[in-house]
C-alpha cells in the first residue's frame, strides 16, 4: 500500500499576513505524515520592483519576466519568503528544507516559446524529480517549494505556483497516495461570489462544465480549476480547495473536486 | 578508510565577476568525489541596501545586521547568489542543492549576545548537522551553502562565510577525510603584499605567530587564518589558501597550512 502524502499550496493572501502565516505554519508543522508545501509570491516581489524602479511589463494582462524581474522574484520567492517559512517551520519542529526547482534538479522546465508572445523567463514544467523528493520525505525532511524552476542549462525560470503544486502531486503519485490541497482566501468555490458561505461542497467534471457555462466560476479561478482536474486525471487521489482552516479542521467548509 | 571530501569557500571577488564565477563553477562541477561549496555575499547586498535606501550601521568598523539587513542578506545570499550558483552548476551537470543553515536544520546558531555590542541578527555557530549533509553527499547531491544560519526558534542569522566553511569542514571530519580550501583574490598568503608572486608555500602555527608578530599577515587575514588553524586543530585533514586556479591545477601557487 502506498504511503499518504499531502501537498499543500498557499497563496499571497496568507504570505502577506504575518499572524495568518504564523498560524498556518504552526498547523502545517503539526500535520501528521509526509507533506510538501508550495508557496506563491504575494505582493512582496511587486513592492520590491516598485522600490527598485523596475517597471513591470504586461502583455494581454499577463506579466513579462525580464532579466531584472527574474532576479527580483529569485530574491523574494527563493530567498526572503522561502527561507522565512523554512526557519519558522524549524521553530515549530518541522524539519523543513526550502527549495527552488534548480535545487537537487527537483523541477525541470523549458522556457515558454517566444512566439506568439514572449513572456521572458517563464518556464513550463517538463518533469518533477520524484525520486529525490521521496528521498527527503523518507528522511523526515519536508520540502518547501517556491515558484521557481530551472532549464538545466543554468537558467532559473518563473513558474506558476498552482501548476508546480499540481505537477509535484502528479509526480509523487507514482509512489504515494497524494492529497492536493489549495489554500486561498475563500472557504472554497462559491455558488454566489457575494456569499462567503455559499461553498459548493463537491464539483465533478460535469458540474465544472456547467459552472463555467453559467459563469459562476470566474476567470481567475479557471487556471486553478484546470490544475485540479489535471491532477485528478493523473492519479492524484484527492483535490480540495478552501482556506487554511482545512489543514487542521476536517469539518471546516471546503470544496472537494472529483472526476 | 574515510572517503575524501573537499569543502571549498569562495568570496566576493569571484561572486562579483560573472566570467570568473562561470569559469570557477565549471571547474568546481568537474571536481571528482564529494564536495561542498560555501559562498560569501559580495557587494550585491551592499548595492541592494543602497538602492533601497537602507543605511548600514557600523560599530567598531563592523556591520550591524538590522531587521531590514537580515531581509536583504536573505534575499541576496540565500536567494539571488545561492540559486544562480545552483542553477549554473546544474547546467554543468553537478547536482547542486542550495542551502541556508535553516534548510534541513543544517547549521544551528545562537544570536551573538547584545553585550558589550549588539550586532543585531548575527549568529555564532552551535552545531553543523553532519548526518543530513552526509545524506546529500551519499546521494551525489552537492550542498551549496550561503552565509546564513538559524536559531531553531524561527529566526535567520547572518553568519561569517569563512567560519561556516571551517565549521562544516570540522563537522564532516567525523566521517570524511576533509580538505578545506579557501579561494580568494590572491595566490596565497604573501610575504610581501606588493609582490603577487611572494606566496608563502607553507605556514605552521609557529610560523603564523612570527608572521603576526612581524605584521606580515594583515588585519583582514587574521580571522581567516584563525579559522584555518581552528579547523586543523579539530581533525580537518588539510587546509589551503589560494586563488581559484588551485581547484583544478595542483601545480598552481598556494599556501598550505599545517599545525
Amino acid at each position: 500500500m502506498k504511503n499518504k502524502l499531502q501537498v499543500v499550496k498557499i497563496g499571497g493572501n496568507i504570505i502577506n499576513d504575518d499572524p495568518l502565516l504564523d498560524a498556518f505554519l504552526s498547523d502545517f508543522a503539526h500535520l501528521k505524515g509526509s507533506k510538501i508545501l508550495v508557496h506563491g509570491g504575494g505582493k512582496l516581489a511587486t513592492e520590491l520592483s516598485k522600490q527598485l524602479g523596475v517597471v513591470t511589463q504586461m502583455v494581454n494582462g499577463r506579466r513579462i519576466t525580464s532579466d531584472k524581474d527574474i532576479d527580483i522574484v529569485t530574491m523574494v520567492y527563493a530567498g526572503l519568503i522561502n527561507k522565512k517559512i523554512t526557519a519558522k517551520l524549524q521553530g515549530y519542529h518541522c524539519n523543513a528544507i526550502g527549495l527552488s526547482g534548480a535545487d537537487a534538479n527537483s523541477i525541470l522546465a523549458t522556457k515558454r516559446p517566444a512566439i506568439p508572445t514572449d513572456y521572458g523567463w517563464v518556464g513550463d514544467i517538463e518533469s518533477v524529480n520524484n525520486e529525490t523528493i521521496a528521498l527527503f520525505l523518507e528522511n523526515n525532511i519536508t520540502p518547501i517549494f517556491c515558484a521557481i524552476s530551472h532549464d538545466n542549462k543554468g537558467q532559473l525560470l518563473n513558474t506558476n505556483a498552482d501548476t508546480i503544486a499540481s505537477e509535484i502531486a502528479i509526480a509523487m503519485s507514482k509512489t504515494y497516495l497524494v492529497d492536493l490541497i489549495y489554500c486561498f482566501e475563500k472557504q472554497g468555490v462559491l455558488q454566489d461570489v457575494n456569499d462567503e458561505n455559499s461553498v459548493i461542497s463537491s464539483i465533478n467534471t460535469e458540474g465544472y462544465s456547467a459552472l463555467k457555462k453559467n459563469k459562476i466560476i470566474h476567470e481567475g479561478m479557471l487556471p486553478k480549476m484546470e490544475n485540479c482536474f489535471h491532477a485528478l486525471a493523473n492519479n492524484v487521489s484527492k483535490v480540495k480547495i478552501g482556506n487554511i482552516n482545512m489543514i487542521n479542521d476536517t469539518n471546516s467548509l471546503h470544496t472537494t473536486l472529483t472526476l
